[in-house]
């Protein structure tokens, strides 16, 4: 045996054997079946991780209510002082919500522990001041769990594509709205009916508009592009436009068209003709061919497309929500970040040094299906076309069809700006020739 | 800011900012795609290492052949003295074979080098003896190449399911294979014919025994036994049956009856009643139904469909092999073993802590589909699942058909036992009420 520099590169943190301490901040769905997991499991983490798990303590807002599977003792309403203790080296964050959560994650990161959160708003909002303080100390931050649960895709983008290039990230990445729009398409129900059904069956809160509207897709975009394209993308920076407004008549123009709507995130990287780059993150209702793999994905279900340079096209589907595959995301973030107390080490962090540039919504490209009533007389689609033209526009496909009230016209777009289209919009709806614009949506490319 | 002992457990190896030297063991598809990368995304690779990648050498067999993009001086035929030179830090084997890399392999890891290999005939081979090696040294042994190319199903089973337990995997694992079973679905062609056409497209090699036969995707059925179940699990260990076997008749009986027929690389837990577990790895044509996510997997793409006990159902798809996806694995990997030797800590290795017992094939418990040309005659249907249930097969589904010579009768079985089925299928062959045996197939679950 040669000469080896690795060895004396490798130090055993904790050592081998001893027990890493756990703090579990909330004890929700995800909380309780992150607890019932490490138990059930104590023998086989304890193989994978190098030393037992032990809890050191479960905090939450009010001890006085019965908390089913928390040891005698280890309740506490006082998060600050659990993390203070020195027999803890893991913290774990499931409590939901931004200021009290961003409060304990900060403090946990600045007293040396590593910190698992499966906190998407928190991540979303304050990803840079986290990541500073996990630097600073020299500890983890892991939040698999924050996007798509179980779904790996934040572990993919920080490990196994990190000698890659990713161009685009497409993603369904909220199980209630595509909930809905699967059974929209599927039934023929309206939004109201389904968004009614999703709530009866649980997969919608009494206030869906975090995710009917985009916010908890947007949230989690922001997430895939700053760890895509290695800058910070904040929740602010992503265009977001929920599902409110689609209607069954879209959805059937979807069908007729060969296509489905499906809510997508789409992260991406933007290359200009001279070689400059820009990075988008948005949410939005959009046209997916039904020969996409992103097409067929049903249900609540999850899938994230990943554009790569040299990988190519990759998928992940799964279970997006819910207890039990958070808690396996949790879990397997809890197991990493205590193999590097007992072994050493650090996971790869938030590393922004690209630094890229975030396009503003109005420049980044797209392709539109602009689907109009429009007067049934001659010249009228030299006109509507002339608009289109004059706002730089180029037509992919027209089509005109009788109705029974006007004519309905169809255009697909190819490639062009955001800005250019409003525009468009604008124009077409301020001409006499038009009767009403029936929907406006983006095609996935 | 209290009292910290990770700032304590965190030691960088050979600190931030310095270069890792890279050895490459052989320069064909996958070596020069390596190579080229390495090169186009330095200054990315060096941010999100920590340091930048030098490269030290490229051994080959032959130096006296052009070799594209080898910097001047860097070639070599001595691949032991590039191993030993001080300055390598990572050896990357994407030589193929197995006797030799094994040996360069095994050499590299004793002199404290870590590893990336790319090379599955040599990891389900000897990955007990390689693991070994790695851990003595306590170095980075990784191989997510090996496994469906830019898939990232290695690094996802050993780090973000690592506090999950896994109850099954199944994936089309070979390119070639899936090409030929997808062109035989879609267009009806023969067997012969489809292999031909893979042939002339690239997809099938000269001798395409090792594809076809299933040894590929049964290197990669033990791979991902060994991760998914902590055993080890290893090629001669997995049970195999190819595809040459199958027929034009077999694929219109699975259309007719709502599936497709796979080559699935299924490795599961088998859990007796009374709590025993063993672990199981096969190759095989499988039934697959056409609303599993796995029956859409098209063309020469791979996928892999994992069973967790908390995450459910995942499943990742993507290209799985072809120079450039798998040069994205092996440079993911490359920038994983870097970082760990800048900045201290090792992967995840092999952990084969479970030991589980391997079922013989005979104990695996599965589903059939018993195709056959029966008698037309009253009293055949009562002899024939009289002889199912002698043998513990019961039966899920009968269907009897007319013939244009003699009935034809499907069976479709409950789960049963691997030699039970045995049993059954020769005693019916020998049955005079039996004319002929069109296919005997396995189901999917």
């Amino acid at each position: 045996m040669t000469d080896s520099t690795a060895a004396t590169t490798f130090n055993p943190g904790k050592g081998a054997g001893e027990p890493v301490g756990i703090a579990l901040l909330g004890y929700g769905t995800v909380g309780s079946e992150v607890l019932r997991l490490m138990r059930k499991y104590a023998d086989e983490l304890e193989h994978r991780i190098g030393g037992p798990l032990e809890l050191r303590g479960v905090a939450v807002s009010d001890v006085s209510k019965p908390r089913k599977g928390v040891p005698e003792g280890l309740l506490t309403d006082d998060a600050r002082s659990l993390i203070d203790r020195d027999d803890v080296d893991v913290v774990v964050e499931v409590i939901g919500g931004i200021d009290y959560p961003r409060e304990l994650v900060l403090k946990a990161l600045r007293s040396g522990k590593s910190v698992v959160t499966a906190n998407k708003a928190l991540v979303a909002a304050h990803a840079d001041e986290l990541a500073e303080a996990a630097d600073e100390a020299q500890v983890d931050l892991y939040f698999e769990a924050a996007v798509a649960a179980a779904i790996p895709v934040v572990g993919v983008l920080r490990r196994s594509l990190a000698g890659d290039q990713i161009n685009r990230i497409s993603g369904i990445v909220n199980g209630t709205t595509n909930f809905i729009l699967d059974g929209m398409d599927s039934t023929g129900a309206s939004y109201e009916d389904m968004l009614a059904e999703a709530t009866r069956l649980g997969y919608a809160e009494a206030d869906p508009t975090a995710d009917v509207e985009g916010h908890d897709a947007a949230s989690k975009a922001a997430i895939l592009a700053s760890l895509g394209f290695h800058t910070r993308v904040k929740f602010d920076d992503v265009y977001c436009e929920g599902i409110s407004r689609i209607t069954a008549d879209d959805i059937a123009a979807a069908q007729e068209a060969g296509q489905v709507i499906k809510l997508l995130a789409i992260c991406e990287r933007i290359v200009e003709p001279d070689g400059t780059e820009s990075v988008a993150a948005r949410v939005h209702p959009t046209l997916v061919d039904r020969a996409h793999p992103l097409a067929s994905v049903s249900q609540s279900y999850n899938a994230i497309f990943v554009e790569a340079e040299a990988a190519g096209n990759l998928m992940f589907y799964g279970n997006g929500a819910g207890g039990a595959p958070t808690a396996s995301a949790v879990l397997g973030d809890i197991v990493g970040a205590s193999r590097n107390k007992v072994h050493g080490g650090r996971a790869p962090g938030e590393n922004t040094y690209a630094n890229l540039p975030i396009a503003t919504f109005g420049e980044v490209p797209t392709r539109f299906h602009i689907d109009m009533r429009v007067q049934d007389r001659a010249g009228v689609l030299a006109d509507l076309t002339a608009i289109c033209a004059r706002n730089k526009i180029s037509l992919r496909t027209v089509r005109q069809e009788e109705g029974h009230d006007g004519a309905r016209l169809i255009l697909v777009t190819h490639t062009a700006r955001e800005e250019d289209l409003e525009r468009t919009v604008q124009e077409l709806s301020a001409s006499p020739a038009v009767l009403g614009i029936n929907s406006v949506l983006r095609l996935a490319d």
